[in-house]
């Protein structure tokens, strides 16, 4: 399924904070391991360097908006799944909603990433949006709406 | 203004990432910074413990809801103002709207926290949603409409 | 062997920096993370809270030491492994060496934790040095000489 | 003195872990703040990209070796004060001990790092090790003995 990828991962101390629990913006960090990680499971890299591509198609993915939201927190040790699914696709842009699972089955959390297909300019060198390359258009594709409930 | 607070900062170096500029997780960090900030330019901490209250009263400020929208990134060793708004005050809840500029009055980011009261139940050890504690609710008040558009 | 642990992972994106490699300050993360697996390999937590022992003996390890010699630079989804060897055991403190190794066979860094055992004062609620508890005494072992030179 | 720099910062909750100390990897970001902030001082970036210097000259500062040693945890919300001693200048590398001083003088920990001057090899892209750029050599000399004894 091209709109929908899963990642087992555990909280490491680090990650926490004095109340003991994992600290918010590492939610987004989160988010950005399995969102990496679904690029790689459909045999792309986000960072298009590393492909053999030519220059001209090399793009990056900024976000242009990233939101979360909180009902159960995440403690040391504690194993999590994130279930990522593709809420959009526009010709410019990618949304994901990313959910945090708890073992138990338990909601923890539910974010969203909106990323920009970018490509550097070659005059200003500053990034533009640019329409998402076929090469990577043909492989995602958005969930079907009975897909983005919680199960 | 009870409902208004500004930070400048600089970007450090660990805060950015390979693609050149801050990554998006660190934005939540910063906008964590000046709402403490908030606090103690009102006489408070954000944590508790570091009050002389009553056992009875001491409250934590988990996030509920944290959003950001990206604009213009931020870079190695830029200076950016953070500007706090108090958007809305609720029984249980603050809900912040932090604007992020450059240095030439460029908007790089607006975010967004929501931070719900806590305290520690006696009974069950859990947290539970409580009533802002009087001394806190007093000090803070939610900016006039005119004030949170951007200027 | 109680005295090496393994941990094969990926360089996440939000640990590199500007430079386009992964942040020196992320190597000491990246050994907790072995550390903390090679408890739980041992079937302890660094975190004692998570066991039922009682409360007399709960243990801490905070950081007393740390270290870290730098060779070559890992960059952003290079798989890495990190080799834990226990270089020494004393009464209230181990010392830790972790080799991380590119997978073509090539040293990335080298460092060292030292960790004390400490347990929380009962009357001042001070942290102080312990004798490591029996219970995990008898986990770990120092690596015999032989196996701290590199391979 | 081109040899000293100090510089005083706050906490932040972020930095904290649930053993409600700054994370032990956290003491590493300060010393780049300080090292950074030193060069900042001396009219000069890291950062050589930020300066309008020849390209032939544009170096880079990775470290070869950092550590720490802790005495004393800090807190969320403590102010401390970083203090850097240039310990030792060589062609290639600079050392530099950094101490972190509590408000009532008390030292809370003591680190090094060792950063190698290096340049882009235009011919195989990689990095390597070139003697420090006799415009940053200038600026900067080793603390004299006397001065790196603590106070």
């Amino acid at each position: 399924m091209p709109y929908r990828h899963t990642l087992t991962d555990r909280v490491q101390f680090a990650d926490t904070d004095m109340a003991g629990i994992v600290h918010f913006s590492n939610f987004f960090r989160y988010m950005e391991r399995v969102e990496h990680d679904f690029f790689r499971a459909l045999g792309m890299s986000i960072w298009d360097g590393h492909n053999e591509v030519t220059d001209g198609e090399r793009v990056g993915w900024p976000r242009v908006h990233a939101s979360c939201d909180y009902k159960a927190p995440l403690r040391f040790e504690e194993e999590f799944t994130m279930e990522l699914l593709v809420e959009e696709v526009r010709k410019k842009t990618i949304r994901y909603l990313i959910r945090f699972w708890k073992k138990d089955g338990e909601l923890s959390a539910e974010g969203r990433i909106i990323a920009a297909c970018v490509q550097r300019d070659k005059m200003s060198g500053k990034m533009k949006a640019v329409d998402i390359p076929a090469r990577i258009f043909e492989k995602i594709e958005a969930a079907p709406a009975s897909e983005l409930s919680p199960k």
